[in-house]
């Protein structure tokens, strides 16, 4: 066992072969961008093929093999349950995926791996069935979790190499030009499968509608499609827009939703050109009402919104509230739907959104992060991944990427959630470390992470109540009781790399 | 010396390191992509600069490193004569320079490489005083003169690596977020630029109009953009639309047009859905005009215009006339300002324009190419790069590529050129293959390929004259008498790349 930085046990076999989180910024080196093998098309040669079969047979796929899929289409995916079945059926075994998120819809996975299919996966998160199954312990392999921004390092570096990527497309011409805001199933931004496109060997386009050429924008251009495949459909428009949230009306989360506002607007970054992300939960939304209001009170402006674009942040922009919306996923309908028409709606790729190698991603600009948790430690260490069960059913996200570089960030969380205390005294995993967390912010009131003492100053005639995170966890235990222990086994059926590709913490089975 | 394909000869030493052309496709195989190095950048880490001296300071330039330019700005360009003349007063020598073309406007160079500081160039084109200059023999290592998508493989491809690029950024926000539509230089599209930007080790952007972040829409994107310097001014606009072409009054010029026009809507590609390149010259623009009118008379409209975009083509499609532009570059003022506001309007890199190593390129999905000539010989082999006096002054451009990729090239060029053959028994340097090249349309009528008897029985009841090449070529002779021979020097002043990266021919100092 190796004790990393933050006194989680890493087992020695994959500190050796990882590294272990030793700071934030502590292994952001120069590197060597990876390559790929790129098998020329020349006139008159078609991309297009008749079957997913076809596709899988001209690709020629084996065994041992990674492959990737995108999450845009979240719980209306087709596409990853289409293929595996497919793979499975012509008998290749020892798979590696590498989704961008696994989704409940994939529950079909389970089988997969129990017949072989996929021995490996890479993924942001892992959903009620298949978090369970894998929690379990029905993987030899542990399943590799990685933030947004890591996962577009580990493929622009290498750690990621993928052979075939099979990608959901909205709408492809013949020739694999691919947008997400044309055709039947549209999931706007396409911003993870881009990543994959531009440096997996090859890119497998299934489109459900087919356009003319060329097919204009182009999010995923033809230079990085070796083929296209139509099939009857892709994704259900409804499963994508799921668990899109409406403006909730729980006092708790108003209260919160209020309260993280305050903190916001009584900030020094709080002046006309000030950036923000929101997030999708409930209470984020309401984050964005109340922000919203006192923008207009105060005449003060952004510069842009980042994220996870959901239709609150557009209204906001069609207010002039905000410059602009810069879009690496779609939480709704509406936001797809502005990409599609508006010229300051900005696509961009997971790269360029959170990557802690790229040449500077766009959080690095952001002034202030909205951000949920599972749990949050007196170290103010959050979990995005686990249950207070330990049992796998979150997602890493953009968490770890978004918190460590933006200059605000803000973890808004009830106390208790039931009978289960948010805040505790150690988080069953470590996703982002708490050097990365400023403020948390709760019903009963805000901590302020001690080490931004500027942020203890500024807030000091804020009218909100402040207390010490161990206040926040003793209100917490005073409600639930101190929470028994987790029984685990001796498997990891997890390793959660931090977004350096360092590992900060690892998951055992229950 | 090593005879290729086209019989013509090659020193063995460039034969061995090129190869030598053997045909359209003959070394169209898989390969690895190039890679760069990537220096990240962290949060709260500044990218501007206060000058280029400081920029090239913080890269580490040093003698024997290669750097790329982009010629967007055509003869108004700034960028390069700023940059080298920094160089030079540094001390650096011994670089390598890859512009992706190189305009009278710089000949400042040639003082630059009699002083050692430039040692070896690559560039699609060489005109009047720099051409004459390295034609004469003042580099001791030829000139690999590239095509538009021969540069664009070369650098994905890592037959190119480029160290530093220096990009005139008409504008761009801090971190490097660049487009060509926005500034106080408007050149357009950035099609060159983007590929140099994407493979370079380090991307310097040089700006005259920095805009708040973040800059929108983004040709180049912060995360390929290491520094940011601001300068007075990167270029002139006046010269970056000089040459920009008016429709042509020259009664030769004129017929050619038609005659062109004729072959076009008299063949079977001629329907709606159609897409067609033209170019710029003057007669080429005639041709549009022509196009067009048969377009409105026939109701046929076509899919997409590429290139090279023109006032023309911009015309068009506001006529609705032609669905899409596909833009690499732009020839004129209205072209740039039609692709900041028009969403049909559509920017692509050269990889995408013509690389004939990429995963399809647009070219391979054109139907109908207008080109230039400054020589067509008896094999139609073109000649566009140097004179009739063996003297450098043209640019391979994307001549060779789409003649390749194109269902239907066609070569419009007026017999003679004042007491000048422009049809000759053979050309002074072989640019573009005669299996390229389909049809010559001349003022006394067109010569179609015997290789393309398709085309002769498609044509056989076209009202136009009908020739033969070599009918053509006696037709020029009668004016001008058989061209007396060039007195070559034993120095490789140019070698000419098919864009493969063979050799198709050299060039010898005169």
């Amino acid at each position: 066992m190796v004790e990393n930085k933050l006194k989680r046990e890493i087992p020695a076999k994959y500190a050796d072969q990882y590294g272990v989180y030793d700071g934030e910024f502590a292994h952001i080196d120069s590197y060597q961008a990876a390559t790929k093998t790129i098998k020329p098309i020349k006139p008159n040669e078609s991309k297009l093929l008749g079957s997913i079969h076809e596709a899988i047979v001209k690709t020629g796929l084996k065994d041992g093999m990674t492959i990737s899929f995108h999450h845009h289409f979240r719980e209306g995916d087709f596409v990853m349950n289409m293929v595996l079945a497919e793979i499975a059926k012509m008998g290749i075994k020892n798979l590696s995926i590498a989704p961008s998120s696994i989704a409940n819809v994939h529950a079909p996975l389970i089988d997969h791996i129990k017949n072989g299919v996929v021995t490996n996966i890479t993924s942001s998160g892992l959903r009620d069935k298949v978090g369970a199954a894998i929690s379990s312990g029905i993987m030899a392999n542990p399943v590799v979790i990685r933030s947004h921004g890591g996962r577009a390092r580990a493929i622009a570096s290498g750690d990621i190499h993928i052979d075939v990527a099979f990608l959901g497309a909205p709408s492809s011409d013949e020739y694999g030009n691919i947008n997400g805001t044309k055709g039947k199933a549209t999931c706007g931004s396409l911003g993870y499968a881009m990543v994959d496109a531009k440096y997996a060997d090859q890119v497998v386009a299934i489109t459900d509608s087919l356009m003319p050429y060329p097919n204009t924008p182009i999010s995923i251009p033809q230079t990085d499609v070796d083929y296209v495949v139509q099939v009857d459909a892709i994704g259900d428009p409804d499963g994508i827009a799921k668990g899109a949230t409406r403006f909730t009306k729980n006092p708790k989360e108003l209260l919160i939703a209020e309260y993280a506002a305050k903190v916001i607007t009584a900030s020094s970054y709080f002046k006309n050109g000030f950036s923000f992300q929101t997030g999708s939960g409930g209470a984020a939304l309401a984050v964005s009402r109340f922000l919203r209001q006192t923008m207009i009170d105060e005449d003060v402006k952004a510069s842009f919104a980042l994220g996870g674009i959901t239709n609150a942040m557009v209204e906001m922009q069609k207010e002039g509230l905000v410059d602009k919306l810069i879009d690496v996923q779609d939480f709704d309908h509406p936001s797809a739907i502005s990409l599609a028409e508006n010229a300051d709606h900005y696509e961009i790729d997971a790269n360029m959104y959170a990557s802690p190698l790229s040449k500077g991603a766009v959080i690095n600009q952001l002034d202030i992060a909205i951000l949920s948790a599972l749990e949050v430690d007196t170290d103010f260490n959050v979990n995005v991944i686990t249950g207070s069960d330990g049992v796998l059913r979150g997602a890493s996200g953009g968490h770890s990427d978004t918190s460590a570089a933006c200059k605000l960030s803000m973890v808004i969380a009830p106390v208790v959630r039931g009978r289960i205390p948010t805040i505790v005294d150690a988080v069953t995993t470590v996703v982002t470390p708490g050097s990365s967390v400023d403020v948390v912010v709760t019903e009963l009131g805000i901590a302020i992470n001690p080490a931004r003492q500027d942020l203890v100053e500024m807030f000091k005639d804020l009218k909100v109540p402040q207390l010490t995170i161990d206040d926040l966890k003793d209100k917490a235990y005073a409600i639930t009781g101190v929470p028994e222990k987790i029984e685990y086994g001796d498997q990891t059926v997890a390793l959660i790399e931090y977004r350096d590709g360092s590992l900060i913490d690892v998951v055992k089975n229950v």
